[in-house]
């Protein structure tokens, strides 16, 4: 295996472990260092209820710079009052101790069961094994430890070039339940050896969430933990400068982000198909944005999806009550190149057909053009299957 | 049995029948008449896409006067274009031409599957036989005709005097998916032989739906068809002249509808479960309901009351997200009379056992305790369970 085919990021070290939080001994405490601190972007939940680490970070992203972020699944650290916010610190304190850098450059993240005290003795006592293990090629360890009900693990590794100067974004994702946008719930953790400012490195996080995980639907809700951070060590020599550099590395963000939130939809609990919602032919963007989350969000849409049912009259049904103006008469409903609803009635029995055949597919698009006017926008959303009720009845148990 | 025990409401007749728009030789089509023009009010959907049906009674009920209602199930007639028009009217001439009254006095009402072409020439055929079955005992034939996904009947009739005179107050109604707020999708047909005006009749049942199909979901959709019709035909000598008088017959109207939507939310598909969700100490009766609205809508609280899992988080974080300003600290969730979560923190093992005993009844309340300030609402809601899946994965096939 060349250089070219590792998992690696110059300058960024990693590392996962049971620390026995989980009852399985899994993996569940991971790791991830730059050599250096980095400049930092993070974009969190807007939930009303923020677990404790969320409230951390957010304090700890405004200086710009992190050097090392620790995570834990299987306990979310929220609605756990002062002991949860000393323990988010200690986390913190611990892991600073055991890498020799400053405590206020490590930032937390935690997901899993709300309102459950955070076992911090077991974390304590496994921060010295922790970064023991950090190595170059370690992100499979960090994916595998975030992990709650995801199925795989989720890393998306992008190599490009600035001016000549290869570098590397590298991210790693947790999330298959609780997702909606504003913004996705999961949490995100990408590391590029760019050097680039937190100025920089915020906006253009803002932009690339707002394009892939708010762009992704599961089930509707939104957790109290949702977290991406972008650490920028500067281990290559590519900076992004120019307009035209910021544009290419916001394009390869972009890429890496959408790669990833396509790999959490499709993980889904429960999710059997990657569905894709455009609405097209809007009178503005955000009206096409609010009849597609309307439609990739209807649980009756979403089981006809899972039953491979060609319903259009869920789709249209969904499109009406999204709250924006829509001319019934007008109304045309794809799915992938098959017309199934022409001016708001049915195509009949041969388009079903076809139309059926379609949705036999693990991944399609469904078009849904309003005739109102020029703007469009998409969401990724999957089907509603039986597993879903399944794994979120028994999911404490 | 005496008049008192009958399901009967002086000056109706009702009849229902198998017409073949149902595969399997349910019955499908129904009938409701009143012996004279009765005053009506109607309340509707609000999602853009109305069926035909609705379009239809919307004009008609502008007069205030109807005599009669078709109804049928096994299709929406939604989505159908000029020829579903063509039908609806159809339906309400050949009612009235059975019936030998006007036919601008026929409403109509229609629920199934949408974007397939009515039957009509089965509807059409069915007419004379569904009139001469008309009777004042018939409205279970009604109850059973009008159900799809529904697995009971659902009727509720109601006795109360008004100046010592005695009248009555009967509902018939449908619905079992896609119920939510704004309003509840389903039908349902109320009958009432005191004498009213449309106006007075119309304010009433704006209001008595606003206090019960309004305030229960099942799976967030809404339908194309909704419809609420209610019918006065002053068969009683009793009338709603005097405020104190319109206040009873109000509060007689909302138990009706309350009973009714209950009923609607027990049967909700695939429901196991009946649950209050009530939000307390809220700083304004709109914020109560908005957060009300998204505890009851989520599918991870929903699916955690299936799993008779006292996953209080979950309840935690879809208050949070609902838009309303919170303080974590302040929130307290009962589950009945047990306190689950005090301060925004769990009350411990002892309480979790004692609250997974509640969960375990059919019906109960979840009491959410915002300490904002001293308005409250409630929506009642059901568990979301794998035969809901099932029920909506197949539903066309």
């Amino acid at each position: 295996m060349n250089d070219m085919e590792k998992r690696t990021c110059r300058g960024f070290r990693f590392s996962g472990m049971a620390a026995g939080i989980k009852k399985k001994q899994a993996k569940d405490l991971a790791l991830i260092v730059s050599d250096v601190p980095a400049s930092v972007a993070g974009v969190f939940t807007r939930n009303r209820i923020q677990a404790a680490p969320v409230l951390l970070d957010r304090q700890r992203v405004r200086s710009g710079r992190c050097q090392a972020v620790i995570v834990n699944s299987g306990n979310a650290n929220c609605c756990t009052g002062d002991a949860g916010m000393r323990d988010a610190a200690s986390m913190a304190r611990h892991a600073a101790v055991a890498l020799g850098i400053q405590e206020d450059l490590v930032c937390v993240a935690s997901t899993g069961v709300i309102g459950q005290p955070m076992p911090i003795d077991a974390v304590v006592a496994a921060v010295p094994a922790l970064a023991a293990a950090l190595s170059s090629d370690g992100i499979d360890q960090v994916a595998e430890a975030i992990m709650t009900t995801d199925l795989v693990p989720k890393v998306v590794r992008h190599r490009a070039e600035m001016g000549g100067v290869p570098y590397t974004i590298m991210g790693v994702a947790k999330g298959s339940g609780m997702i909606r946008p504003d913004m996705a719930t999961m949490l995100c953790f990408v590391v590029t050896d760019i050097a680039a400012s937190p100025a920089l490195l915020q906006e253009t996080l803002a932009a690339a969430v707002d394009r892939s995980f708010n762009r992704i639907t599961v089930d509707g809700d939104t957790s109290t933990n949702d977290t991406v951070l972008l650490m920028a060590g500067g281990g290559s020599a590519a900076a992004a400068g120019t307009p035209e550099e910021k544009r290419a590395f916001q394009a390869a963000l972009d890429e890496v982000l959408i790669r990833l939130a396509k790999m959490v939809v499709k993980d889904g609990e429960g999710a059997t198909k990657l569905v894709e919602i455009a609405v097209v032919g809007a009178a503005s963007a955000e009206e096409a944005r609010k009849a597609a989350d309307t439609v990739a969000h209807s649980n009756l849409v979403k089981t006809a999806l899972f039953g491979e049912d060609a319903n259009w009259g869920r789709i249209i049904a969904a499109a009406g009550r999204s709250g924006i103006p829509v001319a019934p008469d007008a109304i045309d409903i794809l799915f992938d190149d098959v017309m199934m609803c022409r001016n708001g009635m049915t195509c009949g029995d041969a388009a079903e057909k076809a139309a059926t055949a379609v949705l036999k597919k693990s991944e399609y698009r469904i078009t849904i053009d309003l005739h109102m006017g020029e703007a469009q926008a998409s969401v990724f959303t999957c089907d509603f299957s039986i597993d879903y009720v399944k794994i979120n009845a028994d999911y404490r148990s």
